[in-house]
């Protein structure tokens, strides 16, 4: 159907959610508190949100049939990942399906040579870029702007997947051979790496949330502080930037712009048309969470406040040492932290949950937000010989 | 089994909530941030909690057979209510499942009468009362104390159910000859109603809530205000009171103590052993919510700070006028709130929802929240007749 009733008076309308992970996971509870009925689509049954939602279909979210089967229960279908074939996309919006966001704005925000193209067309702040398809374009490339470069694939990267640093093109000769689209930019020299969420209805309204700084490591964010000790112009900027953007790519939902700090200006490091990590803090930080905005964007339903609610909130993402956190207990027993666990087998690196604090002191606030972590995540009893692992420092 | 192993690193102990209202929901809710396994025993498929959780038995919860298949089930039993028979309870602890609150404590906290004497006991201050078994006793305590008087069942009421307010002994012919346990205390001129919540540890560790007030129309809770307006003094007395009474009770997890405010001495109203209308502020405006302490209380985890997260909070319930709720559209428009709607269907003076605004000036805190929730109650368009309905003024 292509429009949506939004009256609890009536039946309320049901969301559909590609993908059953941690956002998808959050997402489902904000729909709880709203009480919007919410079915999952989800590649295995031990998905974070399925294991919890009522309504939930195992399948796989790039086959035309579990997308088909995910429409018929819904009334607008939207995404915890991105990576959905925009022609299956395009197939389901022929046929009547409401999607949020748009195959046309996943067509662009999924794939990162298509973001910059279409960032740099509309002058928009980018780094230096070029696709990549042959050795040649890296020297090229790399004669101009210098060694070690960025080697990316244009889609499905994520957690420092799919980024590769080389000192030479032959480095990149295993990804060319791969045969994905691929594209090179400068190893910048950055000052501090900035994310931005604007949610944004079907007709354009929509509201960014304060600037956030993202501490990334091997490109895995480990923690993420708000409001970012920026100035308050380059504050202004960056929000201006993003809803730019999300104007752009008529973005619907969350919009998550990742942004580079170089020399003092602003650069557009990616696009994530969902919500997201750097916005995790918001749930207990902000005035709305990204989750509910990103329902009710969705649902094209009016948007709530971005206010942070503290002025200083961080956010430190739980990142196992090995296959077992330790004991709840202890990471409880640190006071004022929030803890969110998303029921995934731990494993090395994978993000298992996340720890919230707020205050006023940035320093005491991630202190506290990083020792409740380092609790969950410090290896556990038997294998204590291996040392205790400082997160995020 | 006798004691809990509560490890991430194994498998998290499930807790088993009798009851399926929105206090069972929200419990759930915060047990899904944790990762905390809930098994859910409802009377109705469309209880609150029953339509979203994925573990639910449906059953009669004054049942041994349903009790039973509870704690099977899980590793520590409690309560979205208290309407549980304590002798099926007292059979389960003697078959070994953990139960919290236990039997004991539902003996003397589910029962006004129980309540009213453990408390008078123990030199705690409770308002006058007899039990009436007969009309005889209404006409001495009357002439005692003069009329009207506050005639109360032991058991078994909420929401202004089981309280009568009577002129004379004849008024209480039904109730007597209902058999039921009755008490009668004096109709107090009240300055005001408070509550304390405190969450407890099986091994007494305790933690009290900030002092609410709490404006009731006709027995029914339509407001709660935190902080409470009264002076610092009353406010620590009432906290210390309340953990004093958790302790005489040995109360574990959420322990509700509802105080009355005559000539500005206080006075227990009544208890109860669970989360609490009076405490769902506590999602927003606390730095723990009561759900989550309930949780971790029950587990025996160490319990999460209490203090208030704004100067001014207010929550306001949702009873509808009618039999519909106003489109979502409405009440979110008003910004600043946050909605819970928890899914059941809206009847004239049922609590369906809350509306929770946090601030730093109470009048308007309190005006914002009254804002949204008159747009989800007022009558819908097609009994428009029937006039708009100011809730909580």
């Amino acid at each position: 159907m292509s429009s949506l009733t939004t009256s609890t008076s009536e039946r309320t309308p049901t969301v559909g959610i590609v993908g059953g992970g941690q956002l998808a996971l959050m997402t489902y509870q904000a729909a709880l508190s709203l009480d919007v009925p919410v079915v999952v689509l989800a590649a295995r049954a031990d998905d974070p949100v399925a294991r919890v939602a009522t309504s939930v279909l195992i399948g796989d979210p790039g086959a035309a049939e579990a997308l088909g089967a995910l429409a018929e229960r819904c009334d607008v279908v939207t995404f915890d990942h991105e990576l959905v074939p925009p022609a299956l996309l395009e197939e389901l919006e022929a046929a009547g399906t409401v999607v949020r966001p748009s195959a046309a704005t996943l067509r662009v925000a999924a794939d990162k040579l298509a973001q910059r193209r279409a960032l740099e067309a509309a002058g928009l702040p980018v780094p230096a870029f070029v696709e990549v398809t042959r050795a040649a374009d890296l020297d090229a490339f790399g004669a101009r702007h210098g060694w070690p470069l960025v080697l990316k694939a244009a889609r499905g990267g994520y957690d420092g997947r799919g980024i590769w640093i080389i000192d030479a093109a032959v480095e990149a000769a295993p990804h060319l051979e791969a045969g994905l689209p691929l594209l090179v930019e400068p190893h910048l020299p950055l000052e501090r790496e900035l994310a931005v969420l604007v949610a944004r209805r079907p007709g354009g309204a929509s509201v960014a949330y304060p600037v956030v700084e993202t501490v990334q490591v091997d490109g895995i964010c480990h923690e993420v502080l708000a409001p970012a000790a920026v100035s308050a112009d380059l504050a202004a900027e960056a929000q201006q930037l993003a809803i730019a953007i999300a104007d752009l790519v008529d973005a619907v939902g969350i919009l998550a712009v990742e942004l580079f700090v170089v020399d003092g200006r602003l650069s557009v490091n990616e696009l994530a048309p969902r919500p997201h990590n750097s916005g995790h803090l918001t749930i207990e930080g902000c005035a709305t969470s990204q989750f509910e905005n990103h329902l009710r964007a969705v649902l094209d339903l009016p948007l709530g406040a971005t206010d942070l609610r503290a002025e200083a909130v961080a956010m430190v993402n739980v990142l196992p040492s090995g296959t077992a956190l330790r004991p709840l207990a202890e990471a409880l027993a640190c006071d004022g932290s929030h803890v969110h666990l998303y029921g995934k087998q731990a494993r090395p690196g994978r993000k298992v949950g996340h720890v919230t604090a707020t205050g006023s002191d940035m320093d005491e606030v991630r202190a506290r937000a990083r020792a409740a972590t380092r609790r969950l995540v410090a290896p556990v009893a038997d294998d204590a010989g291996l040392g205790r692992v400082e997160v995020g420092s």
